[in-house]
């Protein structure tokens, strides 16, 4: 029987990382490259007249350890089939392991059947990044973190909660009295968590139904925001219109200053014209989804985009070099 | 080419119902037996000395449509393998269809990774009852709608929602000012449901750590229940513990009566000794888990189960005759 | 021993028929309901603001007999993702069976790598149908027969090949000396076939890039075409680039009259202007890809669109009765 | 809610029994189908020059339930493609329900490893089974039981025990003091049942190498067969070589007649020669291998066959009708 | 084309050895890691209230090669529970490769249909090791090596034969003429080896129903035991009420004094109360399951229990580092 | 936030190469050993009595990156199940990669469904493979390319393409005014690809059938052959029946010398004999299949047989190191 120690021998076990983007979100994918200083990948992806997509590498990933960084707001069908494309193309390349980094993902919402005979969209979407290749996944910020379990594969699911709250725990000595207000009840236990960081109060809008047979919704304000600045908080902004609602409410019961904090900015139309048109001193969210150029114009400078590139980067280094991504949670 | 027109055939495509029952939820297997009008099926359930479980149909199931009606309550484990060996020894008995009926499914607050390294045992337990053999499953009242995408197979998840309401509204001419408490921001939404079935207003404890170090927890009322009659609600209730601390909290803003209401009668010990100790006027739950006689004694006739074993009977029925299930949620 | 003759039942296994259509192709779908004498069945398809979509069914589909008519032309992943979406949906609400019905499968020609590096789209669209939930497949005229390999579910891959050469036929007594001309090489095993129905002789257009570093071809006609109709054939007419070079090449070797003949009318822009500019007497396609009025106007009365609605409705009639779908190719 | 009585609908929801043979042993086919009053299905198996098998059916199978007969035995690898391929079949042209009905299994003694780096080929064989489209299985006595785990469809693995041993009852009376000897430890159990069922003594053999360098085997009888009859029994005889060493060490024992019982009759070369020289009285076995008449022409009327036809067409029917096959065994 | 000499490069391709040991066999887990001389791996096993379990890794184990050492004896489901839960922690983690050591195998007696409407558990607790995302597993001494071939991922079958005799061998100078009896004729084959290991003759005790309605049991010697020491050997002790009967039959054939040879010592109640009653010299078995001390107090210094701890730390490094684990077998 | 730059590790990141042959090519086999200067593994492959085959290895390849190198030409079954049983064994020795390299897959012109009821046999293959273990797969000219859709794992799909023109490149000087020319329209499109290759014309020879009822064909040359040596190429040659009639029409037509080009020398009984006895100047074909040397004897000198081990090593040599392999086809 030995007597020999057992040899430890150094983590490395995957292959180079070799980063591809998606043209989901081109900027992101470049500022999580430059982190890693390391290029991204060459490859191309062509849209045919047929409107079908084409992607070819240019240079082998046999046994390397892949990433491909794109993200699934809209247009979100043609970005999610290039993500799924990009997978399989690497697989049938003998890539050694293969990661979706998907910063937002796309029918998060369509997670359960709370309606009979409708689909749960969000589980075929996992269905089909597994199938297609993937071996582990990386997202931001699911609507609800239930949806981890939609995957059979692994996955690193990281948070903007601390980018945002850090944002925010600066500005507190400028806000008076502020407290973090939720419009979605399904948020609450995270609007929770902000308040809890921030130190601040909790407050809730309650919406209703005012009858089975209309759409018409009835809001209630529970807490107390008279003479306080507000922090909204949500997962994601889409079209901005219960916004409108949350904010007039708020203001009408006495709030001051209003500032309103989202991770994903969907902004689907008329998003950035009507939100820009409140009373909200400032808009704060992260890029996991690029805002184009003349959305960003109805803000001006009342929107600030966290970037979300150097988290990204981390866990891509991390998952390669197989240390711990918990722990970046605790920085 | 034809000119028949195409004859429509009846539904009836599955064969018989044979009812199966565990042994972790006997009295609710019977009843829903007793509504269907036909008998449970006879079967071995066997625990060797080696703790080993053994299970043997007395007659064949080959091409039936089979349910198997078993809770997963504690002993969980021990429910749970006998459930997994009943589905399989249908299975391999080659029955045509086995739906898993699992009033309450157990590791369901296991159902995302909130911490670094940890387990999404739901998820497993859904991949189990998968591997065994069911090609359904009808449930109740998950703890988050979500793990219905944890599965592949398709199921139903019913709710007592309507028992429950229908329950309170007959109460409610004897309540004064009734206002809905949630006491778990997780379930803020369903909370929201029922002040909106009951017509009341909404109202939640908020829970907080103290420091990020300790355990200890700060709670804060949110809303207005002084001299109302507070109905606290949620989907299970387990050791009881944060409700002795929510019941005191209500009871020192002003609350008059408190009724407790919740799906899942868990009641872990030594919930039965300190619930039945706090002055809660009535405790609603149903019958997805047994009560045993020597806890149920602890409550006296303050204690009033409702029984979903018509619901399930129903669903059973209309997922063999090939109905609508959704249907049952607009009775 | 028993003396029993055994008892033949009847065929009928299957539940009712119920069609969905998507949105692709409306107007096929509604033939083939008006020649199964059956209505299309209601449901919800919609698109939101953030470009996700929607699915409800307005009835149960519980043990039904389920399928889904809904075309992969452009907006490709649009569609793709919606017949996607309605699989899942009809699974979720346990129907017994269900057909996806795709009179044209996008990407048919990602089926091979014959480059490095690229993807086999093809089987990744072969993957999404199954796992979202398809039992079996129904299409038309697949690119290569060999796609018919990418599924592990059965399908039925039925072809116009007759629909085609039966109106030919008539034709062919106004015709002078038809010769059936292919322009592409993958096609011509088909051509020959076209070839030996119509009693004609074949020939070929060869392409032939010039050198290895430029896209320029040099087309070579194989065969004899002087003096005589040409009937050049293909599975599908994408941009219609190639097929100027053909016709020029066909005219300039002397043929008298040219007529078009394809299945899928893909003609992504520019095709209907360039093509409806040549010097071709007719063009005779199907309706597996609805063709836009702006479009069709192009070719005013030189466009000749053949149905195959009567021959899907009459496969889905088959597959649900449990009757032979070979015996439609010997009609 | 409903009075309804639930009313019971008869079980039948297979569609027609189909019944197809492999080339493997058409004359078993021919006496099941005989049983069954129904004939075999036509098909086409074409063996092409370059060693391919082709199969065609010569009807449509879509929604039934068909059962595809075939053994395995040598050759071993064309009759299993054989099987194979047929299961394909039927399955790509949809059939509802498919049986793989294989009297004897190939490989079923490469069912574990009992050295280092040797294959199980036996669960090689159930994995090839289901991935060609079976839905169940039916064989018999496999070489151990436990081979049924090995596959995850359900299956009915049948015994000719009670063929075997009522056969063997009736010779009874004219054996001397019969004793059951087995000459495989790993038969013992099913020997025990033999001699429990003819409520005669057991007797073993027991083989052990002599040294660990050399194949020279020791044998050794424990038990007693002193001026008894001696009713050999084994599961399947191979090559008969150590049937020749287990006659000889009876016969030095002072065994009176012996006569030689098992299932198959692999009957490998030269087995047919050297057993029918023994001294053995009769040789009983079962047609779930077909024996050339070259072979069955050594033993002369010292060779019995019973047939398994009957069985095999009991379950079938039973199978197809939802009765249970269990009842079988204690006919 | 290249000259180069392929170069060898160390055969090291998985990451660090990570061990992890269920509640199991706590002892038998310290005895490996102290073996491999490195820690067990901190975790938390936490039992809620409820009856759930809960696991958390205190450190990250991406891309590590991990062991998860747990025994599934009684408490079996709750074992088994812990183990599975634990892997799936290990794979959500990102684990690189994860290895189930399972010393005692549950339910492996439930290894075939040998009734009709039976389950075959030991598949169900295969795959739902399978399920749970093990990649290989380690075992000891299978009921039937046959469940190998449940099991989909590879595995390490040990036994524990050569310690067993090892340990004989060095009493066999003080015993007289030995025999190696079996008392379960489903274990002659391994009692074979046992007695050709040791040079003993080998006898049996074949157990038979007295009637078909009775559960009496028949025992009888077949072999020769008087004026011998005898070895009875198995390879698990459960209830031990066989063995009462088994050592009384030899002592009535005459024997001198017996030895009780077993694997795991799985001693149910009232196993260690009536086993140590008997006149037997020496009971010797190995730590594959703990042997609670109030249990190994009825036995004295009559139980001998031999530890595999060294074999299965051997099999773990062996299996890190890809070298042969069958060259253990020649040790 | 780390300032470390990313270490670049080396690529080789899977275990030694370990080359196993079956005994379908074995000069092949050796050839690629001999390029790569590695030998090949011991192994034994036994053919037992009943015709059942068995595999064992001589040393562990736990960790390895194993290659298994068997053709699949005839006998088709056994070589297959040669095939299927060492990857198996590969897999359950825990190899870390197995790749099969099959230099002619068999059942490749199995592709398609074009015919009713025929089955898919090519993708049974695919699927077999992949149930019996590979991880990737190494062949050469397929039949159709799409068979690569066929697989779930990666492969690389070899051509010997570039080895067949290089070598008629040579003899182009010594031919006059050649011409390509194609027996078999499915393979028109690789016809025009060594027509372009070679620089030459390119000619067709059309079979049609000349009436439903019959088999009788009827062979039309369209192109120019007169006084110009003819090229035919093909991807096999099977019982060569065509290739007679092929020759017999090219040379009526005028041809001079004619060659003939294929990748693989299936030759079907009597294909040496009937081929020989024809006017052609030089077979050339490649080692893909071994010719016995009584076949090769008909051919005298005129055969010519083009080793693809260089091609071979060279993959497999990239594969194991993570090294493009698309290169390979540009040299």
């Amino acid at each position: 029987m030995p007597n020999a120690v057992h040899v430890r021998h150094d983590r490395i076990q995957y292959g180079d990382v070799k980063l591809y983007a998606g043209t989901g979100c081109p900027e992101l994918a470049s500022n999580i490259a430059g982190y890693l200083r390391m290029p991204l990948c060459e490859r191309d992806v062509i849209v045919f007249p047929n409107d079908n997509l084409f992607v070819q590498l240019h240079t082998s990933v046999r046994g390397q350890d892949c990433y491909v960084i794109q993200t699934t707001s809209a247009p979100v069908h043609r970005n999610l089939m290039e993500l799924l494309i990009m997978l399989q193309t690497l697989r049938l390349d003998s890539a050694a392991r293969i990661t979706a980094v998907i910063p937002y993902l796309c029918y998060a919402r369509s997670d359960k059947k709370d309606q009979p005979r409708v689909p749960i969209t969000a589980r075929l979407v996992a269905d089909m990044i597994e199938v297609a290749g993937a071996d582990r996944y990386i997202t931001m910020d699911l609507h609800a973190g239930q949806i981890q379990g939609f995957f059979s594969i692994p996955g690193d699911v990281m948070t903007a909660f601390y980018i945002l709250t850090d944002y925010l725990k600066k500005k507190l000595p400028v806000m008076k009295s502020p407290v973090v207000v939720t419009a979605d009840l399904g948020f609450a236990k995270k609007a929770r968590n902000f308040a809890q960081k921030l130190d601040t109060p909790l407050a809730f809008i309650e919406k209703r139904r005012v009858s089975n047979d209309s759409k018409a919704e009835a809001l209630t304000f529970i807490g107390d925001v008279k003479d306080r600045d507000a922090i909204i908080v949500d997962d994601e902004i889409n079209t901005g219109g219960s916004m409108v609602q949350a904010v007039n409410l708020v203001k009408s019961c006495g709030a001051r200053n209003i500032y309103m904090v989202f991770v994903h900015p969907v902004l689907s139309d008329p998003a950035s014209q009507i939100l820009s048109a409140l009373p909200v001193t400032e808009f704060i969210a992260t890029d996991t989804i690029p805002i184009p150029a003349e959305k960003a114009a109805y803000f001006g400078d009342r929107l600030k985009i966290l970037s979300v590139s150097r988290l990204l980067g981390e866990v891509i280094m991390r998952a390669n070099e197989g240390r711990s991504v918990g722990a970046l949670f605790n920085e």
